[in-house]
């Protein structure tokens, strides 16, 4: 095999024309005419010229990378946010270079780094690990997906929205008492408002309803054993009431169901379940869960126009300062199943 | 914020060494004392200097770039397999530019000759969709993972032996009749061995068998209506024989046991089943199925491995001729759960 280089001088000789000819081909081909132009591309064809864009980059500073850091993929929620965020290659032409940081510090700081040494243009990052603050000072462009983002630009669903749409389906399926069943989150985190939605939506219904924060576990038998402790506790406290449960994600409604089924061979009356995510487990439940779809796909194309726009700006020559923080909200999507009414 | 570059000459000016000292520590650190290699480190501290590694790439040629093409993230497989792969970074030091192809050709040779462009130093191949002779062509080292590997370097799992184990599992439960349940696979394939593996073990210990080819669809629902339509077919022509399933993946064994589970309140003592992989779906079914798990981890860090001392062959002054083809295979893990004795 032929690993010979074609240098412009080649491509010079082989077209006729001069090498500065040849150099504005690939630096300002609009200053070519267009019959020569195609000239030149029919010569790169026939010498097989391999471009080096790294060399461009070199010259232009735009490497048409952007780093994605990205807690762990075993969450299908992760998974299929990065499958979306990875497919708009075809649309905005930017190739990814993605990190899993397994949320450790030290090591996502120095890929950090890393990414930035190999300039980068931007980032999208959903690690929860380093705070906003940190990030923004890279100064270059960053949006963050479901984190506390209090000094960058981001894309969140509207997570009190969802919590106010499955509240409300559970009232409406004529529950007596709601249970909301969550781990501990923080404040400024976009999922606390499933637990603001929850909250709010009860007191303006009225309804009963009890906050049930514990640590949930990791592992499917981490949370299989709390959640068999969290079934036996709702049917000590609430018996013969209907009981609404909101979990907080598919994978523990997936729990929660399996015990219920496994203990009655069915989900019974006094049961109505609704999770979060729209991951794939839903589907494939021993019935079809209900649930709140986020709209992964919508998250990731936004995430990324909103980086384009930013990095397009720096490129300009006179890049317009910088006014103010975008938060993007996306709306969820309530998926009526078999586990409500 | 300060955005002018910090030059070699700056930090010449700044440690009073000569410019050649400061591209010594660069490119040769080692020719330098410690003590002023420490000088220098702490005057780029000092001065804030960021390092250009897409120069070094093009002194050098080594980008630290590895290319990932994988086929989706939908399947818990690949969104692991990529997972473990990512995590080599903190082994070997490579950054990936990951792909997702979604079996479009087109896309992915357009990717692929983007790769070449920024001078990546291998990829790993898990989509299926470019023959592997034209992958052998582009003349980078490439390994592939279970996928058609006649003409590069592959790491697969050792399909064969996983059907050896999981048939011979359902022998030993003293089943009636047992049954593979699988789309068509090529005989070139890698996961064609599961095919073989059934077949051979059955005639092995002289058991009854059937070998089910048919297309399983896609999306949960066409695997739950084709799932739906097998075990119609199956209690009709076995009624009241004990049946070993042996499906060809988790997410096929998980629609299947649904189906049975919802028909019986349980999964009655005239079926046993086995799935393939160790999904996390394995774990969450309604009751945990037993598969066969392959060792992702280490499929993972073997392909990297190969991958990587490919690379570091390519970098030496006189790489050594590549003399003949390295397939690894990964022995699997039978486990053992609810679904078998």
């Amino acid at each position: 095999m032929d690993n010979k280089k074609v240098t412009f001088d080649d491509i010079a000789k082989y077209t006729h024309f001069s090498k500065t000819t040849i150099s504005r081909y690939f630096n300002n081909p609009d200053s070519l005419t267009v019959k020569n132009q195609d000239i030149i591309a029919q010569a790169l064809i026939d010498l097989n010229y391999q471009e080096n864009k790294l060399a461009k980059v070199l010259a232009n500073g735009k490497s048409e990378f952007v780093g994605i850091i990205i807690p762990n993929l075993y969450l299908d929620y992760f998974a299929e946010m990065l499958n979306q965020i990875l497919t708009t290659y075809e649309t905005f032409g930017y190739k990814f270079l993605v990190f899993v940081s397994m949320n450790n510090k030290e090591t996502e700081r120095k890929y950090l780094q890393e990414l930035l040494a190999y300039k980068i243009e931007g980032m999208i990052i959903l690690s929860h690990t380093i705070p906003s603050k940190e990030l923004a000072s890279y100064n270059i462009p960053i949006v963050t997906i479901e984190r506390e983002d209090d000094y960058v630009n981001s894309v969140n669903t509207d997570n009190y929205m969802g919590a106010v749409q499955a509240t409300s389906l559970l009232c409406k399926n004529n529950c007596d008492v709601l249970l909301h069943i969550n781990s501990q989150v923080e404040k400024d985190v976009p999922a606390y408002g499933r637990i603001q939605g929850f909250q709010d939506t009860c007191k303006e219904y009225g309804i009963q309803h009890e906050l049930i924060i514990r640590d949930l576990g990791h592992s499917p038998s981490e949370i299989h054993n709390c959640m068999t402790g969290i079934c036996h506790y709702l049917e000590e406290k609430y018996p013969g009431q209907k009981k609404g449960l909101f979990m907080a994600n598919d994978t523990h409604a997936n729990s929660m169901l399996n015990i219920i089924f496994r203990k009655h061979g069915k989900l019974p009356g006094d049961y109505r379940m609704i999770g979060f995510d729209d991951s794939p487990i839903a589907s494939q439940a021993i019935i079809p869960i209900s649930t709140i779809g986020q709209q992964i796909d919508k998250l990731a194309f936004t995430a990324m126009e909103l980086l384009v726009e930013e990095m397009n700006e720096r490129k300009k020559r006179r890049p317009k300062p910088k006014t103010g923080l975008i938060h993007k909200n996306i709306t969820p999507i309530l998926l009526r199943r078999e586990t409500t009414d």
